[in-house]
Order: structure tokens, then C-alpha cells, then sequence
């Protein structure tokens, strides 16, 4: 499958949004009548050398994105980590491996940025997505906690 | 508790990776016997405007750590997040409410740097730091993942 990742900009940001909501979690949240915040977002992101907002292409055609963040630290011998944030597969395209071929590329990109572990979480009902994640040789071996401000 | 949390400067390095080591999940983890890995990625955070290395003063001794990224992304209308990494608090001093100070303030600063959620990850085997999460107002809504590269 030829799917490739590249650098989103700024005229994907319709697309990346209509993903975002077509999702059971994310049609609660997300509000693609009014793209000005997703705009001034985006913006932001695009400032930051360390966040990474990519979409999947196959055969030219936008099918998917995540978002990609190479956090430095101290902890692990000062080894470098992504983090995958918003992972979203066109949901007309869903079961096609889409998914999978995106998660390896990122994880491919993270190895390039001198990342030495990929991180990410995923909400508790989830439940495809994380043995998706398991047999992409993820473990999981954490608790993610949030807090709205 | 005259708790201050302030950005880590290069003399806090040694300090930092005293704290990681001392640690039952990070004794095996980290070398503070060579710190040359540390202070390379202490240069890289500095370096990064959204990735704020903080220690914690009381009395000006230096008695924890934590790290502070902000992510931007689209997702929930564009709203930037704060990431909570790399808590520590001195052995010496635990149990005296300075760990619940310190992300009580890194919340606050998050809330200064725009963002509207906090999210943080903590291994499966610390149940302690769970409950703590979940007294300070977190709740455990995600599974966390890794993959070492």
C-alpha cells in the first residue's frame, strides 16, 4: 500500500478537522463549523520545531493523520521520546491496514529525530485501538491520567 | 510550605539526576556516575521553548523535579495541553505534601501557558502515585503505551 506521511499544511487543516470529528469521542469535542481556532492552532504548531502534525496520503489522497513530538529530557540517560497524539484514518477507508502503515512510518520518523522511545495514550474505551497498539509492539505499561483546567 | 517551582539551570543537572536515579524504577535506568548524556539533553531542552525543566525549591534547597511540555494540536478546537513528566521529590522529604505542591503549581503554570488540559502518565506498579493523581484532581481516563526503539 502506498501510503505516505508528510508535513500538514495549512490548507489540510479542513480535512485533519472533519477527521477529528468523525470519531464517537471526537464528535463531542470538535467543531468544524468554525475552523478559526484550528486555525490559530495550527499556526502554533507549525511555529514549534518539536511538533510534528503529519497526514497519510495514499495515492495522493489525504486518508489519515497524527501528530508527532519529540520530547527531550533527562530521565533514561537523557534519551529523546515521541509522543503520537490524534491519530485519526478516514473512517470510509477503516480496516484497510491504513492505520497500521501510519503508526509504523511515525515510529519510523521518531527513530530519525534520535527518539529512543515512542509513547502514547489512548482512552480507556478504546478497545480496538489498543490491541492495535499491542500488535504494533507497543506495551501497555502505563496509567494516563488528564485533568481539564 | 514555601514551595517555589523554577526553570532548572545546567548547575541543577547533577542534582535532577540524583532524584531520577533514586528511584525504584529509575535505579535501573539511569548512571549519575557519567552525567555527559544529561547535560547534552539538558542543552536540548533549553533549547526548546516549549519544554520547561522545573525544580522545586523549599527554603532554597533544591527538593524535586518535573517537566513541563506544552503541546499544541487541533484536536478538542484547537486547545493546547500541558505534559507532566519526570516527578520527583528528594527521598529524604517525601510524605510532607511537597510532591502535591509541586504539580499544584505546574498546573498553574500550565494554565498560564494557555493550556486547558494537563495529562500525565505513571507506570502500572506505582499505585501510590495513582491515588495521589486522583486526590490532586486527575482522573485515569487513558492507557499509556510504549515502545522502546
Amino acid at each position: 500500500m502506498n501510503i505516505a506521511l508528510r508535513p500538514a499544511a495549512a490548507e489540510d487543516v479542513p480535512a485533519i478537522v472533519a477527521m477529528l470529528a468523525d470519531d464517537i469521542l471526537g464528535a463531542t469535542r470538535e467543531n468544524p463549523a468554525d475552523l478559526t481556532p484550528y486555525r490559530a492552532a495550527f499556526d502554533r504548531l507549525a511555529a514549534d520545531p518539536s511538533q510534528h502534525l503529519l497526514v497519510a496520503e495514499l495515492d495522493g489522497r489525504t486518508v489519515g493523520c497524527l501528530q508527532l513530538t519529540v520530547l527531550h529530557g533527562l530521565s533514561r540517560q537523557g534519551r529523546s521520546r515521541a509522543l503520537i497524539e490524534a491519530v485519526r484514518v478516514d473512517s470510509a477507508l477503516r480496516g484497510r491496514g491504513i492505520g497500521g502503515t501510519m503508526i509504523r512510518l511515525a515510529v519510523e520518523e521518531a527513530r530519525r529525530l534520535g527518539c529512543a522511545l515512542v509513547q502514547l495514550t489512548s482512552d480507556n474505551t478504546r478497545k480496538d485501538a489498543h490491541r492495535f497498539y499491542e500488535r504494533l509492539g507497543f506495551r501497555a505499561t502505563h496509567t494516563g491520567f488528564k485533568r481539564e483546567l
